[in-house]
């Protein structure tokens, strides 16, 4: 039986005359794209060319919030209160939905950036409050984040309230017997070889799970698979994975046309 | 015969721990807020609050978008091509917009700010691509320019093809005999006194006109007033000034009930 | 005997059309100036009136170097590197110094603002690691900061290798046993009786020490005092309590004066 | 006999995660470097460690100060008051100046950037006004702009007050009749054959000139020449066309050791 997918990619990260990753290459290969919002990366310029960009290619369209950073890239904790946060991320995702709304493209998630990422998806209340915003705002879009044993039981409890949280697994990292990103400091926890990294695919996919560091099997809830588009190495490991994955009987669609 | 007019104000532009305006005073006062969109002035926490406090108030809501230059306040021309100032807009109106389907009040109108505001108001084919852009992406909001020859023309050219511009009017500014705003460098050009500005205000909505600085009368086109609060002085002079007004017939209510 | 001591404000806070404090009138009350530095407030401008205002009324003028968080205002804590952190310091101090430099003021001191001075002052090789830096960079210059126990025996490691540092208390506001402040968010730490303040500030200056919320006295090395020129009430104060410490004796000089 | 010339580079334009310009490369080859001072692009943390190249490889370090436009690169014109510019001027020289005095490496000039340059180069008054304030600033600083006929009268009139100015040339770019840059957008103003910018190196600095686009012979005045460092291939230009003028006796030194 085929198995459905989704295959997720950060994009438009590119600000004035600086540029961030190969967008043009990556979005061939992925079906949906979060697109930074102008806090931690991106201008309203940039922005536009994505959405385009999205649309032509009939990627699935997501926002990308990060904290206030541009100068740290939005991977630096910053000590912000909830009030804040929430207003942050409504802002950034309300702009990117001007283009959206620009090219009739529909918002089909919001995934958190960098830090902001890292510090919401280890809280609960925090984090359904900014969900529950996020609904108020802009309606039934789904919100992406790290699939771990907490984030499951969130999904869960958020769906009884109709909150739709979708869940993303690594391919090329290695997880702890918890079920937790390994930290990329130790060594090995980031994988390069492609072969691998598509058999963990096609594994993560029909078995919904991932065997650990210590080679413990860890069943995982996964809706999306997060990949790198970089540089050229990323693009054409992305190509090949997928190309394998597909050969595998998988099926890669955005998001929004399957959760 | 009661006359309907629309009195509006720039409003939200506090950012961070810094505070201009006094927002709480003057929103009794206006029907319409130009809510400042964080380029030139405010942050979403401010936007939050100005957009709260618009729907306690029944105000109606505004974006007010600027060149991205805080430090200048937006007072500054830069040279920016035209794909960067409607992108610009897209993404402030986009970020308000976040703030005000959170609370579903509607996007009543847009006005450029500052220098963004001087410049595009002396163009034609820039300025009705730009209001062409806030449409596709917005749909139908008023777009709010000042009151000169040129506009009153473009308002009707614009009516074709179903833009909605609407102009306003300074009662507290002298005019040339073109119908336009007379330097704020020239002495005597800015009122104080508040008898002198109501009667220009009855005038204004009533005639449908203003006397020029040498006296001549000039035919104005007028959906709007603008107005401001910044210090204790301007929001007593409004509040007198539309006390006044009522008095001599004039009902103020949001652009958007009347247009 | 007449004791001499320094009395410290933070200022040149404004920025672009935002003001914040009343520098031109506690300008007259303090002895030494912590101007901010582009960061977390102010702007060139500002800088180059605030350092015109410390030469024209012969107030020892200091560095306030924060976080790049002007929308935070430098109170919220980020998580940078030491590396990024005393290039943000070099970098800010440097800017102040171009002006200094232009107006033949001298470099007297540095103080760290908000949430990177409560960082630092809890730690002790990052914090010694940026005065030396700062030493490298800008020569003898005070570095100025907190007096609690811990700073008081860095300030004498310090002494073995050239490096200056310079204690400050708050009269103002409640200490713990441990020579801490206590935190502002309990009942009555942060007093506001000008007469007790003054009491205060002759006790820390004469006794060279303080009495802690349960009444113990704690021993405290001080070289300057802090407060705070927000409002009129604030500058009032400053005014009345420097007058009251005057009377008792004591003699208010800029800390390079005397240190 | 050896004629000595400097070649110049723009340098550090990179910024947080963003990476413009090849400058471990581009160093070998030039004499001099401008050095982005966080304004239209750089930060601190980059100033330190191009301050550090610098030094290492013996290049003289100048400033190289910008609009505040991170977002346009510096690149577009803002309507600055002239208080406002020196301020930002001596902002970004300073905060240069920090990192320069860390490592005890000279400024060795100011050149200013992108629309900033070009705006103040067609000026006298506030050119020379804004010279002088980086002077009383900075002391005896060289100032590097473009060569002129109008800038090679003001270098002659600054003589007479103590002020160095220095004129820099392009070997890659055409020039009118009248001394002036030709349009990029004129086709063929931008030359790309290394043997023919090789060529025009050694005219301009042996018989202090140019032909012009129509084959007339400009006299210029020129101290250095600027090349560009942006990728692979105009660091291999760079390296050819010093090689190639070293053979016809030409030698590169910084700007500060023979002017």
């Amino acid at each position: 039986m085929t198995q459905v997918i989704d295959l997720n990619c950060d994009m438009g990260e590119s600000f004035g005359a600086y540029t961030i990753g190969l967008d043009q290459e990556v979005i061939r290969h992925v079906t949906s794209a979060n697109i930074a919002c102008g806090f931690h990366a991106s201008d309203p310029n940039v922005m536009h060319k994505t959405v385009a960009l999205c649309r032509s290619h009939r990627v699935g369209a997501g926002a990308h919030p990060g904290y206030p950073d541009l100068l740290g890239f939005g991977r630096r904790a910053m000590e912000c209160s909830e009030e804040e946060l929430i207003d942050y991320v409504i802002y950034q995702v309300g702009a990117l939905k001007g283009f959206l709304d620009y090219y009739e493209v529909p918002l089909q998630h919001v995934k958190l950036h960098g830090a902001l990422y890292n510090t919401l998806v280890k809280t609960e209340q925090p984090f359904l409050n900014l969900i529950r915003a996020v609904k108020k705002a802009f309606g039934d879009v789904i919100f992406l984040t790290l699939s771990t044993p907490l984030t499951a039981a969130l999904k869960k409890e958020a769906q009884q309230e109709g909150l739709r949280i979708a869940l993303e697994a690594f391919p090329d990292r290695m997880y702890t017997d918890e079920g937790e990103l390994a930290s990329r400091k130790l060594p090995g926890t980031v994988l390069k070889d492609r072969a691998v990294i598509a058999d963990r695919v096609v594994t993560m996919v029909k078995e919904k799970g991932v065997n650990s560091v210590n080679g413990r099997w860890i069943p995982m809830d996964i809706d999306t698979l997060c990949i790198h588009g970089d540089n050229m190495e990323s693009v054409a490991a992305a190509q090949e994975i997928r190309a394998a994955a597909e050969k595998a009987g998988i099926e890669f669609r955005p998001l929004g046309s399957f959760l």
